[in-house]
């Protein structure tokens, strides 16, 4: 179904001709190409307004390779690949134009929009331990439109660091809080900002930050309003999620 | 500092002739009220663009009227109680004004505003159990001035009674989902919706839930994109970040 | 003991000269094969009315030879070995025909039965990498006489994938179903099919997974009714488990 | 929708008019009955086979009488309530007939079929305390129509006990097997028997068993074949898999 | 033995008439009073420096009154019980002069000795339910000897309640830091102190806060330097060793 | 099956005419006594050598009166229920004579033995609130015939209490170490000594003790040899096994 | 101090001519040898009747090398090194004497004693994978002087195997369960035997395993009297506390 | 800011000409260092007191030497760097000299100050694998100008080593206790000593000791006084808190 057809449909929806369930449900029936090993999904763009995402841990070269032809075949623009190892990176990009992200393991099929967001991505992370993983959040955000400015160890311990970048936090649209061991910034940034704070717990640490736990239980007790936690390491989820709020519009 | 002079402030701000960060540590210096028990801060509704709030567990009926006294006394229009038993209620009721919702168990002092968001929330339940909470986080948006459409008893066990909803789904500006025991809720709501989901683990359940880590591990877990996860229960935490982003504009 | 002696064993049960307990007692002290590092035992198959298994974790290439020939002599038409390295493998091969998945990791000495139970299996993941635990329960029903249809990757994020496959979801005699992350898979299947329902919570994931953990937990509190849990990674439990529902008759 | 139309719909399928999609979603899209604080589903008994169940927990006596009542003007013979006090009870009790299991706190609407299975349920006990858990799953069981033998008591620290009742153990076409503390039950019974066994952990216990932890783990890591496992406590649950089982024919 | 005869024999050691050992094992082997539910150790002010103190929580009033007694009549002068719940402080009154401060459930016997340290003792708490683990340290180190300044209701998710209090923070001899929650007031008053910050994560709190096991594990991985931890809820023991702090010298 | 009946059996295994399989399974086939709720077993002092005891949680007064009636009726001499509540011991008195030891909530109906051990059992505890478990231990190893020396409030944070007390450590059978919080006591004594020492960790304590959890996982890792551990606050089983050993002979 | 003094300090004390405690301690001040990195304590064979042990982890061959030499010109006979692994052994053994025995990692400096204890050890396994376990314990118990009985493979899922063994087991002095995943074989073995039983719960196994906490819980929790726990895969402890109890006598 | 700038300033506070947070506030401000990488922050000494640390884990060598080079070209005397791997520490002498300890793998650049505390330090470890952990304490503690006296392997199973060393625990003006396993050293030292005892948990141990959470939650639960705990392995933290105690004064 192409998205003229799409067009079509909803406007028929609008015009009070089909309700949006038999809408959506035709929909959600139309053949997804069915790889095998996975099912691309072509018109995910239409259901949540981004593009299509790859998570690259446990597959193939040969197998993202396949997906992403996929999708780049069908017309999406930009493909990510999260958790991609330099050793696939490498051969991927023998058989197909990839920008690749060392530090933050993230390669781009395609090419990314211009920023067309409402405002911008703050990113900021405890310490320097952090850095890949905001860094794939960062990506993130700038592959799918957003403007994005990174602040790199701005930790709790050293407050005047943090008071020292007041503006960026004051004016951003989405801030996303990187931090390991205990986690603290995100209280903070909460407390000082008044957009949505995203908080992405690290696994950087030892003995009792058990892998992140620490941070992770830390985030979700936050006294800060306006604070909300995604998985340990999940820089992609939460740039994702900031990138899509940075994106709301009137 | 009231209302006009902290444009005043901003407005130099704007003019070049103070940098954010002298305005910004200007007022924090700003005197709050210490209250001996509380220090009740009169300039965060500038910080964090909302009404206060008062978590009620552990304090006295004393100390809510105090603090909301001080509040109201200082131009705030409504001031939100969660986590206040009916019995301190009831206390409260008798000497200040105070509406009380029993089944979520918060209480609203002074007139909450007309809806004035982008859109609308959508309140989703797994179950009829879950209500309290998801209460919680609906009477908190419509307090800070959103609209709410509530979802009740669409667990994923019954598919048919959520894909009946997807209209709403579809459309609203935030989705909030409340689940106890598995908490697959929010994630084929975040593959439904292509807006912010914010997940509320809830401690209903017997056994493994292990008073709702079994549906906070999911929730964290989740596959879809932009969803987002508050501590288990916090109703009020998941209701004020949705009307923050309904109120995100353009 | 052979299989004759069995059959007229248990005739005597029937015809009320021996009491079911005696007869029992009495198979259980028959002599096993004591191979020093391990007990075989060769009326397993009485027992538990299948064809014997090897656990090929922590065993070297020799005992597992030593114990599938003890069985093959013993008339066994069919030995499978799980948890088997390449390496391990490639050992065994060059000694005793042996076939192997190495998917799933596992090996198939003698000759699997044609299918004979009374209807099929459904074995689904929820995405590309819950694959080879998957495998493990499929070739485990397959060697033990079933068919199996394979539904991979239909994640609950993405439902119509899943709405896709209704027919044989809603036909299957028994459904496996492997997930990792967040494990809603098996509640959805579980509120769809209307047989038993094995949910396999798979260590695929990262962060907040624990090691599949979060799987584990989400799939024991699942709400809907027919699904029960096997160990985290257990594809060859559930493919079991499956097979001998599978066979259950009349 | 009626059972006379659902017949209709299901014959046009046989005959290739409709896909099973197609026919599916129609019955998916029928209205149920939305209470309120409840939406009740009047045709499951077609998705899953069994009768309505109501999770007691959580719900004020009005509550359930609201949605038994629906149930039973819509046809359905019997109605479980699970988790239900003796309290709420007597309270419906007054209302509505209804016949109380106290010792499990299971209440039952309406008339129970007659047994209809192709075997009989075992439901064991390790010990005196993990009764109130089996009485769950044994009186779920018959009021799906199973045939059910209760064997209690007989906990592996004392193995003589088990190995008397080796007859209904080695003949049953399903086994729940309840035990708190170690949980090994499940792990003997597996080995003894050739059927599936399920497993239910109970909370029974003090110290290191951590409210069921130590059983539930247990028997996850069950190396007896067949046995799968469910939610602490979980009963009903269990009760209601084996009467599944001991359904599925020819 | 007394304390002169304990000065004598230190003196001794002094003069190389006794090895340090010595002299140590035989104030050990010094009796103690037996009291059948107890062993009172009269000498203890000698090894560790302070009074006395009794735990209250899991003894009879009886039993507290015994100990108390033996301990006054030995000459100690003040005896702090602390977890005292305020029937058996009101049964203890009744027989021995008692001060109760009823906030944190510490009672006094004696008379407390005027402040005697090198400087003072700064006992912060992030909110206001945190007040009671506060207090149970402030009077602590009180009753020991030092000199308190309270800083209640200063948690970081409005820092500038804490900036507005760097004085203090400056020239604190020890901080007892005292949080529930996320915890993260230990970490940012240890970056802004340059004395030993003790931090006593509360049970304050719910859902994911697991009794004070998220302030505890943030406390634990704090990046700032000089910050030890205590165990949840223990004012006690965080009061005791800021005093002992206090009272290092020259 | 009556004393003698076994002995004659056991000495046609002597004289070879008999295996002790074979044997053993003919005492394992006896009746035992069905009671419905319980199956009572009247010759597991010939199995494990010690009266039958009643673990009293979670059974009613009648089944434990109907359990011990049965046993005492089948001659045994002395029958122990563990976790009795001064309740349910005030009704069973009325019925039928027993001493109720109240402070560890043990019942022992008929007349313990003279203690025939081979020496006596220390029972130590680290603080005054780990005596309740202690005298459980203290009571049943009494009940079984050993000589119990209760050392009491020795914990390792006052060392000179417990060298105070070497002899009875030096010269015991059996040491049984009853601590809460840390622990350390068993380590301590295990270093002493060179007897078995067996290890109850209790759930006396608050916040990081997580309910003997950390007493518990603290003596596992005992580095003293000789040391083996019992589940929390299962003061009986430490008592039945010091006993046990106390009574190994020649 | 020699083996004679030490035996005259001690006819002092039978003379009364010494206390016991002053005896005690007189031995713990003696002179132990500090390697700088190691105390090497040459009467623990005093305090603790057995030869002294090594634990190799973490520890240099040269490390080890210095303590043995130091023990043997002591004239401590035979002395047991744990989890020394192959490298280690070999350079060891290029310097020193040294059995090694590969599938359990110990290694052994002199000559081990004859057996002398009162009976004999039984060390039993469940599966095979326990065996380098088991392995630990029993050369443990056998360089200690004890005899030892090996039956490995005896899982509770095959029960047939281990009841094929009820002699040893009946009549064993001590007996080590070493078994992972669900742990049951020691509370199965705690029922049939009447002598204390030693359980080992080992790592082996996976997922829900949880590095061996599956089997550790499930032993803590086990319902059969006389069973006490050591730490998870520490064989060592288990055959070092088995033939202690197998050298208590008279 | 220079130093001479930052003495002038806290002049004007002294004489009342500002206030102790605005001059606090414009030190704060004062730049910092921005390496893109890592904020490095050039009047932290004030702040703190100590010389800037560098947590090695997770930076390049290139980061290492960009962050000491510029603390050294500011000013800075010496300069620790803790968790270096040998690898990087052979890269970074290359280039800058550095004094490099393996055992701990802590490296420092320029020259440590003569000792200046008030007294001495004591580091004290239960056993030899403890020493490396024990090591950063020592080394970090001298850096910072501390003398150090090292007590190791003097774990509580033998008492007697530690005994052996009353005077040093008597003495010392504080004391760091290294231990795994079941973190009883604490606890000990903490009764005997009476001085702040800062406790490190170890990771040494297997099993059940879980990383070291063993002795953590066994040192949080330590019954003496005057004990607090710091992250497991974090001998950094312990020894930069043991020197500050130490230089605490008059």
């Amino acid at each position: 179904m192409m998205h003229g057809e799409i067009a079509a449909l909803l406007k028929r929806v609008e015009r009070g001709e089909l309700t949006a369930e038999d809408a959506m449900l035709r929909l959600k029936m139309e053949p997804f190409e069915d790889l095998g090993y996975a099912r691309v999904d072509h018109h995910r763009a239409l259901r949540q307004g981004a593009a299509e995402v790859i998570y690259g841990a446990g597959k193939t070269p040969e197998q993202i390779e396949g997906i992403a032809r996929s999708m780049l075949a069908h017309g999406q623009r930009a493909v990510l690949v999260t958790r991609l190892s330099p050793d696939a990176a490498r051969q991927l990009q023998e058989r197909l134009p990839m920008m690749y992200h060392e530090v933050c393991r993230v390669g781009v099929f395609g090419k990314p929009p211009e920023p067309d967001g409402h405002g911008f991505v703050v990113v900021a992370t405890g310490g320097t331990s952090d850095i890949p993983v905001a860094e794939e959040a960062a990506v993130t955000a700038e592959v799918l439109g957003s403007r994005v400015q990174r602040l790199y160890d701005v930790g709790v311990s050293g407050l005047h660091r943090l008071l020292h970048e007041l503006e960026p936090i004051m004016r951003a649209r989405a801030i996303v809080a990187v931090a390991g061991m205990e986690g603290a910034l995100a209280s903070v940034l909460g407390g000082l900002a008044d957009c949505p704070v995203i908080a992405v717990p690290t696994s950087v640490g030892y003995g009792a930050s058990f892998g992140g736990l620490a941070a992770l239980l830390s985030m979700l007790n936050s006294c800060a309003s306006g604070v909300s936690v995604v998985n340990i390491d999940n820089g992609f989820g939460a740039g994702y999620l900031a990138s899509m709020i940075d994106h709301l519009g009137d």
